[in-house]
């Protein structure tokens, strides 16, 4: 028995997106636990999911979530705001690992940063319609005002690599003018995505607005929930084959040239497999 | 015998895209062949395949071709400039009966149409990258001058709805202006959003350089294909059930909201498939 707790401790965490965005929640889980290793799931042959019904995504996660088990991981992490939303409680109940998403992490944090209690959030169409933002910030705090806002240019114009060109701050003023108006003093970047508009975001909602980034939360919620269930991994062991492995279902050149400009490290090796086996 | 090629007279054609767009080409089908019926397929849990990769477009493609024949499609239609470009050379010797795309009637119209030889091209990246449209217009005019320009941002500036748009014209003079500076006189739109932003291309452009739309010269290369094998609906069978079906591979409301917006009567019924069970 002890053997087995052994080998889990030593197990990767398997972290998963729609295509490259989930990399800043993985680098925020690098940073924050290093010992820890990453299996990490880009689905790039069906990117994006913003747009997607439910149901769609919960089944797409799930054949995801089947073949990061097929890689021995001891807990899984949603590293996508959409599937995050509408997924995660379905997939919850089927497994016997643990399994957290990017929502509550970043919604609880805004909860708990607002002070007139006037939160805005930021995300894809899907993950704006489920409403689970809204559910999660009014749990924690029941007297909170949720503002959301789905912005669906701003993922192709961060692959498009404008982060600071005048068309996305164009854009950005269009869709955030309505959020400034309510006078919001939180905005939760409420897409893996976003974090990178960063700079433009904070320019147009002024010193007086804290941007959430749910990816931060979301680390410290997995590193205190492997302490809590004793599969933290200590750093013991040799690590024999790479550190950290990377799975696409499109081999886009997009998604290494992606990942190279975002870790810390060069991401060598990405395998291509097909998700719909899974 | 006799029987059998009445009924496949009387067979619809199938037409797919990878999501709304290929309904350009659909309405423009239904336009010059209004007695043909159509099974259409849009890809929409999939959407886009504009920044795919060959392998798995030609994955996709054949599972939408499969499922087309088994609603005993006569023809096949690829409406998509993406799939035309990565897949239709492959899929083709696959089959047994009648498919094109609108890549070649697209480029052979460009290549009869320039003055001064000088032909751009604007479609998505996997179409640009492929040099299928630089490959046919120079195959029918060996001297041709052929620019590409792949234009990631239009398709979700379309889908956004901001088809006249400020940001919309400056993301387009953005793109269109390496185009503008070598000279064409003729213009592709080679992807079937961008009929969609006619005006504002023609803005651009100007009044010496002619816009060609693929979908009109697909239409009427289907049209003389099914003459010449003898196989065009006579319109003489009475149509029991719908005259023209749409499936699609995720129920977004999306798909019949813009389906309603372009095709010249209402989409009532949409059926969701599986389509990676194909």
């Amino acid at each position: 028995m002890e053997i087995i707790m052994k080998d889990i401790k030593y197990a990767p965490i398997g972290v998963f997106d729609s295509g490259v965005g989930g990399l800043t929640v993985a680098r925020e889980i690098m940073r924050q636990i290093p010992d820890e290793r990453i299996v990490y799931f880009g689905d790039t042959a069906r990117v994006p999911y913003g747009s997607k019904s439910q149901d769609t995504i919960i089944r797409f996660s799930r054949q995801i979530v089947h073949f990061l088990r097929t890689k021995g991981v001891k807990a899984v992490v949603v590293a996508c705001n959409t599937a995050s939303a509408l997924a995660l409680e379905t997939l919850q109940p089927e497994l016997d690992i643990p399994i957290i998403g990017v929502v509550t992490p970043g919604a609880k944090v805004a909860a708990e940063t607002t002070v007139n209690g006037k939160i805005g959030v930021i995300a894809t169409e899907s993950t704006i319609e489920s409403q689970l933002y809204t559910k999660v910030i009014r749990s924690h705090n029941p007297r909170a005002q949720v503002f959301g806002k789905a912005c669906p240019l701003f993922c192709p114009l961060v692959e498009e690599g404008w982060l600071k060109d005048p068309v996305t701050v164009e854009v950005a003023n269009r869709y955030l003018e309505p959020l400034l108006a309510t006078g919001i003093d939180t905005l939760v970047m409420g897409c893996t995505h976003y974090p990178l508009l960063r700079g433009t975001l904070h320019q147009i909602m002024g010193e007086k607005v804290t941007l959430v980034n749910p990816a931060y939360e979301t680390a410290r919620e997995l590193k205190c929930l492997l302490e809590e269930e004793g599969i933290s991994n200590d750093g013991m062991k040799p690590v024999k084959e790479n550190m950290h492995q990377f799975y696409v279902s499109d081999a886009a050149n997009k998604f290494r040239q992606f990942a190279n400009s975002i870790l810390p490290f060069g991401v060598d090796t990405t395998q291509l497999i097909h998700i719909e086996d899974y």
